[in-house]
């Protein structure tokens, strides 16, 4: 694995509990952890156990002892780390967004392609059980023809004005800022429950446009380190429009100057038959509406999804007692490594990734010249 | 009517609104208001729509353009003025609860049934679209047999120990304290929904032992009038199990110190085959559980009680547009008109005051001396 | 008044009630109802405590002991009876949206400044305690710098394709659909709490294209009373992203689509000090979030605004003890009474539905060919 | 480590994950499984990662190797094993209730204070950061006096008549039903929260009173394995009402017939400058009231505890991301290793369990005998 911060740790946890909760065909092995500082990347190996550490990735992509190669780096790193890997017939798992440009995207998912390896991005929000349940009831028609996908993602951490200007906060680095970091995984919800999206138009905002230099500081939180002002070259919110392949109307929100929201990262989906809807800081729930329900009894069900019949719930404990945000990462590497096992591709792919960054690479356009915009998916 | 305060208030709007909303079978005239202070009655009587005003009940009484007298002064009067109104042949409504003591209870119910008029006690949260509700889903048997109710009144509008010894913290006038204002309500309703309570075990307390002297200052407010400290002589709170007739285990508490409740009126109802669970401060929805509900999507639905399913809802707007506390009081005094002129009792009437009061009575027993008292309800 | 359907009746009941709970400087008589349909207006009338009626409002307006006109017709007639209504001097309160068109609100719009009379336009959402406490935390800067206005206003009273084709789905008669009907209250609740939007996009879609002719039945409901099919000629739903002149970031969406959702009108508001979100359904809650509570204790305050501190609360019943969706009515109600005895402006007025309208109107327009436009609301 | 089911995997899962989220001054080394059944001990060892395995629970601690004894065994067998434990020098955590009786939990606690061992029971719902941090601001004296502590603690796992006698279900094994099970995690949290219990008074019921023979089929579940029906000699539900020390009223009610609640563990605190109020189910949630907040904006406050002021919460994720059921036994167990490196008792200890036992006990017997019990444990 490359790199070791927050994903890093939220990663390196799933692997361990893959085998303590599920039946994997093979138990990953934690062998190696890469980072630049050799200090701190030991100290995190032997924090998290990994069994060795590598101070230079290529080194790292190498070593015949690795088969799968983990990328939890910064975004701009991601396309030239995978295609390396893909060289070097290593199967490949990165933190979204899988690249800061269409470009990049494309060129590392023809890479995967062509040297064939098995190749997963960390959409880790599609894995609750919660959503999983959601996208069946979906697919067995439960909500009939969908008339509405609503999404937010709303978090507050840089609304101070001292907040530093991160890595997450310059587009050379990140490649946006509210909407690649956390509207990204807005839209692979809506595409993974609901399906291709045909046309976009947004706008965007940087409310605060100046901040103190400074670096990541643990999590989501930041320290200044200079005096100097720097500016911030991505947005700190947007909104989305879109038009569904199948009719569905989209709208989505994304922002990190939501006063109050840590992590407000919702959906609500209306169809015909029904609706669901969703919020991770309450990720274990999900509110379901049958439009068949008896007269006088119609209303969002409070469901906990913690039963048997919710996707990964049964792993776990007893109905009613709840998972937290780090057990989506255990699902999602779990399906990664049956899937490096069974030599199959899970999803999402690199291609949901690349698909992903069209859109990303649209509304961005979109907010830019004030127009709609096709995603270009469906030549592919 | 007898009184003007805020329960005054209450009757006088539901009477003026009853046939805006509904089509009674006769329209409520407001004839007359009664007060001891004459210019506060007439100030009273020309704001709520009273054609004239008495300062004195027994002349209201003795008035023969009056078919109904509306008693809504405090507890310790009810008895003297609903016997004496029994007597001149008038039909009666009164505010709960019915009496001080079982006793005065006992003879009010007697000289209604004796003089054979029409009457109702005043438990106006029946009357709440989603409480009929359930009420109709547990006669249909959708909840099967009840397991459990369980209900909550809390307020904390005593708290503060500058908040003056009105009427209702002392026990020769209001009879008891959390118990027998908000309490009682409870009791009603768990009678109305599950059925007579069998025997009772209750704890009470105190908190707040004297207070300055004071007067009731509209609303739940006070007002301090004097630098004199006087003694607490009722509950500030109570605890109460009891057992059903049915088999239903019941619990109950009520209380004015319950900081950060303003009037948090509750239950829940747990049955075989259902739950429901309500809340007056969200008054219009009704959360209900069904067993028989897929595996997978079993949760309480939040029902929006205001459709036409939901009694009483469809006299007023679409769905979702949601009604309040006051009401209550039109489809309580509603139902009192219809039964005044249909010369028939309406629920609940003084009967159910009086066993109301046999309750309450059996759990202030309780209370003082540790034990269990039956409610002799039977063998009236 | 002329109209009494749906808004008839919540008018009705509003000046009915204003002297009840307020203390108006005069109080309003219910002189004369109009309707077209002599039979059902007297009935009408006579329900809702009208003195007389008429079948023309030629007539009305022509009545001398007449000083108030309230429209509360389909949306296509306001515009020739207010022009007509200010001609003859009266002051006039109309039901949102003001006008069809631009062109007639702002004929609207110059009658009623050539008269001189007092106007109103009842968008009723201003009038909630909740909504004018969020306004006054607003202005006194309790929330700072506003960086987000997010409103959802979603209901789903025509997802039945059998649903007929009412007056409020052909826009010859409504103007627009979930637009004019329910996205123009949300629009009128920002330029309320933050301000003047300078420009916006947005997006439509007419879910059911198609339904049999009828008409409406009550409420929002409506009665088949044909074979044939009719074209629905408005929008379903509508998204519009919008940028206020202040900077806020605005987005919206008004559906009657959204499957489980009966009349979920929302907002949030995000500022550098804080935050509100509002629910109609919950109406009497406001959700406010402070960034200076300590940390630790962070976290979204749910305020009960039924406290003497809360606009037109303290006129009702103690603390906890809710009202409903008719109270704005009494508000807006009342506020205007009060102009029309002080001949000044209340608000809103005509020159908000007029500013109103302008949006709509470029909010369809950006619809129509995917561009942005821009409100010149600051030319007037 | 003695014992392998629900509690087993969530003692092994917390041991391996200490070193990865906390800095204890030792890891845990999980050095030997044991349990009857040598194939399924195995194989549970193999899964959860421990070392070796044992049949004989003598055996485990007779080894030379072991410095600590976990016994999440059933009930009944607690007691001899932690006195033969303590008697060879074992530090020990054992899951709760101590025992089955007064008298063995007293034998417990002798034997431990004897032999000098550390000793820990585990009250896992006390290591939630939300509930650490009520009792932080209680601590502070951020509530005030505390008037009201109120607990319900609710479950419906076992209304099905269909479902098994399994050993919770039998007096002789599990010590009582839904007030040994659950209650008792209440009674702990009450104990920690707000002190000591003088005296109680109980009611009990056991609606379903004989049930097919059968066993634990993992996590709550059964498999009915006969066709004899057994007696079910536990209670289902338990209804308490306590006196405090320190002049707390308080309330409990746990049930397995709460339909629809699957594990709805909450309290609320009342006190004169402050609430607080949680439930499990929504645990990383704490609603926090303040009477000294402005008027106009006092409500509960939703803070989500996921933040650095949050005990433990900072060694996870960022705000907002939450965690589960399963770290409160990190919490615990690395209070519990912290402890035994220190060579001090941690809490809750087994003076703590054998406490919790007095007051199971009184309430039982106040059951039994409709009295009010008081609590020895002054004398102790």
């Amino acid at each position: 694995m490359i790199g070791y911060q927050f994903m890093g740790k939220a990663h390196s946890h799933a692997y361990r509990d893959i085998p303590f909760f599920f039946e994997p065909k093979a138990n990953p092995i934690l062998k190696a952890l890469c980072g630049r500082n050799k200090e701190a990347v030991e100290e995190a190996a032997e924090k998290m156990g990994w069994e060795s550490v590598e101070t230079d990735w290529r080194q790292l992509i190498a070593r015949e002892d690795i088969d799968v190669i983990d990328i939890v780096t910064p975004n701009h790193t991601h396309a030239e780390i995978a295609i390396a890997a893909a060289e070097a017939g290593k199967h490949i798992i990165t933190e979204k967004p899988l690249a800061l440009t269409v470009e990049e995207a494309k060129r590392m998912k023809e890479a995967v392609e062509k040297h064939n390896v098995v190749h997963m991005i960390c959409h880790n929000y599609r894995f609750v059980p919660a959503v999983q349940y959601a996208k069946q009831l979906i697919d067995e028609g439960k909500l009939g023809r969908i008339f509405h996908f609503r999404a937010n993602y709303l978090q507050d951490f840089i609304i101070d004005p001292a907040f530093p200007l991160i890595w997450r906060l310059k587009k050379e680095v990140s490649g946006s800022g509210a909407l690649g970091d956390i509207g990204a995984h807005s839209i692979d919800l809506a595409r993974f429950l609901v399906g291709e999206i045909d046309e976009v138009t947004a706008m965007t905002q940087t409310f605060i446009e100046e901040r103190p230099m400074g670096e990541m500081a643990g999590g989501l939180k930041g320290a200044v380190n200079s005096d100097e002002m720097g500016k911030v070259t991505v947005d700190d919110a947007v909104a989305i429009m879109a038009r569904f392949a199948n009719g569905t109307f989209g709208t989505f929100e994304a922002s990190r100057f939501a006063t109050g929201n840590r992590n407000k990262n919702t959906f609500e989906i209306n169809g015909e038959k029904g609706s669901v809807r969703w919020d991770m800081e309450n990720m274990n729930f999900l509110d379901v509406y049958f439009t068949d329900d008896d007269k006088g009894v119609q209303g969002f069900r409070r469901v906990t999804c913690t039963e048997e019949e919710h996707p990964y719930a049964g792993a776990y404990w007893p109905p009613g007692h709840i998972i937290g945000y780090e057990h989506s990462f255990i699902h999602l590497l779990y399906e990664f490594v049956e899937a490096v096992v069974d030599k199959r591709q899970p999803s999402p792919d690199f291609k949901d990734g690349y698909i992903n960054q069209l859109i990303l690479d649209a509304i961005e356009k979109s907010a830019e010249d004030k127009s709609w915009q096709s995603i270009p998916y469906q030549t592919e």
